[in-house]
């Protein structure tokens, strides 16, 4: 497929190889959910190759809140472009060990339509769970955006430890099934991630691009960066 | 001088090397208050060329905030690599209209010396007006923080309105004083300016550096997102 476009090209004018360019990308990144789709490549550099230039990414992180308290802690969302530039960020709130991170987080990014989430080809998570237990729903993450979604973990968490701490909690049944959601935990270069909407090889590709400054994908940082600033007045290290 | 440090080069140990041109850049951007220091270079490639690859400044900016009305908005400063890199973000507020906002940059700044200020090499500020008409008093600024400040504007401030406006106000004339210390505006190749404790051309080779993805200064670009979309939800532009 990739040699025919290759073989086509010069016979196309480049607004129509622009939007054929455009339409396989999408659909590359959009097929995910769909078990049928063809792999495009299995080679990260030609995966590279297929993605335009100066993709955009979404990263979504939590602020500080004291554990175990009533009340609610900020969630910041930043729209980035692989090539550094932050073009924007949406603040909101979730409760501590509530139940509403998936809802927030898809009310804050669809509000926000045209100037963000339209912008963006993959949705970076610092993790499944925001302020405390307040485990986001990543299928429904992935269906309601229609973006594929990639949370990134520096080590790889200990699921015992995390299962025995959602015990104390009389909905317990309920967050365990919100975090078996986000699926299997796969390794990266140096951090860990899930990934939904998207093939493990295809999320570390992408990874890899937007790690410009650190392990973490860049998005992810500067979200942490910045909700961490607004929350505790300092910003602490992602 | 620069031919001799560059004769000398080649006899000293690197470690010796490092610290004279740490010195030098020291001297040369902090020597602005003194009238008598002597002027380096009058080339910006030469000026670019003495500073090291990868300094840091600080952007300032302040929040939305409903004009005329009693309470506070928050303020925002960005600490950023000259390669576009968020090294971290602090939060602090001002009084709309009030008087405070000179106090609470310091503070803010001080308060974070060692991972903050300490690393920075010089202080872009959105403007001299926060929160309406806390209008910053930039010498003061200067001499506390002991780094060169640049003030950036997108277009010629229209001082006649800005008076005006200022007349409203039972204390007309310090908020007056207040905004002539930042003294001249001066024009960068998109951006008019001001400059306290550097020479013109200095603050031009600056603000030419940090302008990465924009006409303005990064560090500012950045406080603005910041510190709109904490204030308003979502950010609006710079």
């Amino acid at each position: 497929m990739k040699l025919m476009t290759l073989k086509k090209r010069s016979r196309m004018p480049s607004s129509r190889l622009a939007l054929q360019e455009k339409e396989m990308r999408a659909k590359f990144l959009l097929s995910g959910s769909n078990p049928k789709r063809k792999v495009l490549s299995k080679n990260p550099a030609k995966i590279d190759a297929l993605l335009k230039k100066n993709i955009r990414a979404i990263g979504v992180d939590d602020g500080y809140f004291k554990p175990r308290t009533i009340g609610r802690t900020k969630i910041v969302a930043v729209l980035q472009r692989v090539d550094g530039r932050i073009e924007g960020i949406l603040c909101s709130d979730v409760e501590i060990d509530g139940f509403d991170s998936t809802s927030q987080i898809v009310k804050m990014l669809k509000d926000n339509q045209e100037k963000f989430l339209g912008q963006a080809e993959v949705i970076f998570l610092g993790g499944v769970n925001f302020a405390g237990f307040n485990i986001a729903d990543v299928k429904t993450l992935h269906a309601e955006l229609a973006l594929p979604i990639i949370i990134v973990f520096r080590k790889m968490p200990r699921m015992k430890k995390i299962f025995k701490a959602l015990e104390k909690f009389p909905d317990a049944s309920k967050r365990k099934e919100l975090l078996k959601n986000a699926g299997r935990i796969y390794k990266a270069d140096r951090i860990c991630f899930q990934c939904v909407g998207l093939r493990p090889y295809e999320a570390r590709g992408l990874i890899k691009r937007f790690s410009i400054h650190s392990n973490l994908p860049e998005p992810v940082r500067i979200a942490h960066i910045v909700a961490s600033a607004v929350t505790l007045g300092r910003s602490t290290a992602p």
